[in-house]
């Protein structure tokens, strides 16, 4: 069985794991604060011509997630997001159990508009209860989203602009940024840290063991951060651990070479769904795609691959997913081709 | 200006505040454990006829419906309720502020069906992510809603037995149920004692100064609840001032006449915007009115009454809301009658 | 049983009952916005000489410190405070449940030093560790305290000056503060405005059925405050009730009145049990006494007088609590006296 | 320079490298259902002999007791501690962010005996104001405690029996257990788990790169932790390190041996204080020593190696803390030990 349900199905990185057992009797101070993460650090600020940028580097995306929204919002506040947001849907109410709402808006793409920000924070402030209604405080959003698609350069402009004139904060979550900074039309690493308050880079999906490593922009989020961390668990003991990893993911191009490596493995992967007349459910650029299997389909996959059943459409459809990761052998995605060409 | 924007406008039944006057000087131990607060309890519980009930007092709807769910949840589950839910609208986040999620059903009438319950439980159930997502665990409805519109017995029925099936809990908010009573295919007290696992009867809205008095049906949910109450801020220090409240309302059926005061001034005022040919946004049968006027029915109305704009609708039309209470005097309804009459 | 237990056993002082009377079917608008809460601000204000301050009224005690302590801390902040603070002792956790550490100093009488303060702040800041420790980042304290003594206006003047040479906030818990503010060596209302971040000024213990205004001082406390009492299940419905009390309560000095009465009888009360050579176990010089009794003392007065019973000291011994209140009839307070020279 | 100031410097055992790079391109699922955390399950719940035991791994201590304490407790309980204890001094208030307040007792060796608990439990139930104290729930205890001291099995029998005797549950945090269980006086892990509720074994400070293993035995606390991992924060992605690295410690004794390594070293460096005439601060028979330095002591040694300052004494000594871990040398140790004995 070959698998490509998730892209955090093996270990790390040959690179991450070399440096691991190079540095494994060497001793550093514990939490964060040693050599390996001020490297790291230094390379990520660099990366992102952020000279004050603040880094933090944390375990995993709800732990990251929910120790900047918590960090950075008032009571009465709450975090503007997508119906299919991570924080929305898939976090067990992670956000809610730090006190805040989630404000959702629709969407059918994973994406948020500028314009629906715009609308949803002046309703709200026209409101004459405004004061019974959580405030909106905040947007998040994910690049690439949960369902793999990516905002451009202009549209996360555009919803910059909008916080910043409404004067709300605004945090990306880049659990799987690597593959949206693969493609030309979407923000750099410099211009995330021009158009954001805060923004994380994902290392978990990426290569890493584990690890995301947050960016801070704004000065009143810096401030006291890491007894937020502290607080929410992520005050990792061996926190060299993540600097380690990070010095190597921004060595030599590291990330961004696993981005594009993903990528280049999942349109080979698309461009075989298409050709076979098989649609996706997501309009997906990124290094996760949706394809709409029919029941003769996905019986003579599952044989041999195992994927995500995303929902049952209709009677005779399944949405699945199909991802690629750092590990993705071309092997296995030729065979995969083969197998669809010959459904 | 005579005001008809909401329920709350002024102090309370003339009953009641004779009973504060007169029992002004009597000396009674605080926190709800009084003789008033006694016999109050002896009155619900007989009108419920439910004698293994719990009932306690509480100040204000939002404090009880925070204490309330914060108490039967665990802090991985949910609350669903309707979009247009108090809890969820109207409370500035207060069910998130102590942990929990609210769960949104779509509603366009205020309500939410057994059938949307049932399916929303299983879609959980079945999600193989199921413990990446909030767990259903209680369904909040109001009687009435929050548009007016109420849940007939037969409703309520099977979103009990839905609720049962599930092994989920039921609670129901009755800041205005005096009104729901008063209808003859609502659940009576006693139906709602038998079909619920908590609710609450409200007194703000019925000529109270104040309080809802929770009516605890389920065991679990009786154990420890005033601890519950004295950290949620809802221990009254003189409680008997709740006491002395719903023992008036429970005496000699005012709680019921209050309703139907509310209900024939409503049923009056109705049928005077149906007869002049104005819509209602929401079709209500209790005493919040939804009128749709244009701009200038609202301009001429607006001269003399206060009434709650709801939302603009299009360019010449204002959803407005006219409440009666238990304070609205006939000659006030008949002077608005004809004022409408006139439009 | 004539009652001593407390200050909360009667309803409210005439002239508060006469006017909720008076205004019982005067129409006004919910939540606090109306004539009755603007004209209590105006004459609160005007009595604490700070015309900038902002003041809020709520319901109780407990949803007051909640409210406040929760409006002001970011989360990984905690609050000062004695070990027996109400907040600390007598709240079922309200606090520690809006997420935040209640930080405790040793105290005999119920009172902190400001060195106490300076003391564990540095030692925080110079804790190597500081951040996995919880910043203490506000001071309570109550005036008088829970064991009825005071701070003078030099003790609040240091402690002022040290919480603002620290950069932290301080908050006064005022549930009693009319019996504070009746003795010359204790701040005023005006020096309470000078000196602290927020204070409050208790209705509930002094005449008024129920209630407590909040006076912000502190700009930064002050933004969006309305939402935060919202959010805590403070948001009165028929908030004019708060109004009303107040403004009688700071009307012809009855607030000050109320105070000096309760004064005037505990001293009374209190030379009683001295010139019997009953010893008191806190040195309170307000409404709150607390007498130590033998057993043959507390067997007698138990038969006629109800009083709470705080700690079994030793074997032979009790320590009492007796309260005067605004109820307190110098009669009953007479015929105690003579009960006790009787002893 | 040797570092000794804690005992999580370092990487991981060479047994756990090694298995981390055979694994790294297996494919597993996520979220620790896979293979490799099955079989550590398996070999922990036959160490413990404990065959319906729950266990999980979470990646660090604060997550691990935030997830347990939340997941046990309702709104009003609170949970027992020493002063001393981890969850009250050094975690941020990680555990008041979860809404619950830790209940203090006083400790001088960092242990709490089964007397104080009976008494406080008590204490609490006879309180006429029991309703408006924090309900007392849950025993946490640490073996080894923060100052490297260890509960006896007959004082942990005891405490359980109290425990139980009381209902509340009882607790145990094993970050360091491995040098605990290499006592032939302390309760082993069978023991563990027929004495406790719940309790973890620590990995992070005995040779895994990180992670604890929750043992859970009470069946109430089993039902759906899975949830309460994913809503704190814990649901590790990659969870099969998790596994692989139990199953690393948990094959061939490793886990003990690693224990019995640390207390080995530990024991020689204890010698050499004590024969130089230097005192501990704590009584500790594990890895982490106390010894009080005076001023020139301190400074020979900080030339050559880092080691914790504790807190300053007086004027002329400091406490200081030494750790032995799974990658101290014995060359290290030795040369330590000559420099004591040239002090």
């Amino acid at each position: 069985m070959i698998r490509f349900e998730s892209d955090y199905l093996e270990g790390a990185l040959p690179e991450i794991m070399a440096r691991l057992q190079e540095t494994n009797y060497v001793q550093t101070a514990g939490y964060g604060v040693d050599p390996y993460c001020d490297a790291a650090r230094e390379k990520i600020k660099a990366a992102c011509e952020a000279e004050n940028a603040d880094v933090h580097f944390l375990v995993g995306g709800t732990q990251t997630n929910t120790t900047v929204i918590a960090a950075a919002l008032r009571p009465h506040q709450g975090v503007l997001a997508a119906e299919s947001a991570h924080i929305e849907a898939h976090e067990t109410g992670a956000i809610e159990a730090t006190g805040h709402k989630v404000l959702t808006l629709p969407s059918l793409d994973g994406k948020i508009r500028a314009e629906q920000v715009r609308e949803y924070v002046l309703r709200h402030r026209a409101d004459e209860s405004f004061e019974h209604i959580v405030q909106p405080a905040m947007v998040y959003i994910s690049q690439p989203t949960e369902t793999g698609t990516v905002y451009s350069f202009s549209e996360l402009k555009e919803i910059s602009k909008t916080c910043r004139e409404l004067g709300i904060l605004l945090f990306v979550d880049g659990a799987r940024l690597a593959c949206a900074l693969s493609l030309d039309y979407t923000p750099t690493l410099q211009e995330l840290a021009e158009l954001t308050d805060v923004f994380y880079i994902g290392g978990t999906k990426h290569g890493a063991l584990f690890g995301e490593a947050v960016v801070i922009l704004n000065e009143d989020l810096k401030k006291d951060f890491r007894y937020m961390i502290k607080q929410r668990g992520g005050m990792f003991a061996k926190g060299r651990l993540l600097g380690i990893q990070f010095e190597a993911l921004f060595t030599d191009e590291l990330y961004f070479k696993t981005g594009a490596h993903e990528m280049r493995l999942a349109d080979k992967l698309r461009s075989a769904f298409s050709d076979k007349g098989i649609e996706f459910y997501y309009n997906s650029p990124t290094n996760q795609l949706f394809p709409v299997l029919n029941d003769a389909q996905l019986e003579k996959l599952s044989a041999k691959y195992s994927f995500s059943l995303q929902k049952r459409l209709d009677d005779g459809h399944t949405v699945t997913r199909f991802c690629t990761s750092w590990a993705s052998r071309e092997e296995d995605i030729d065979g995969l081709i083969s197998d669809i060409n010959a459904l």
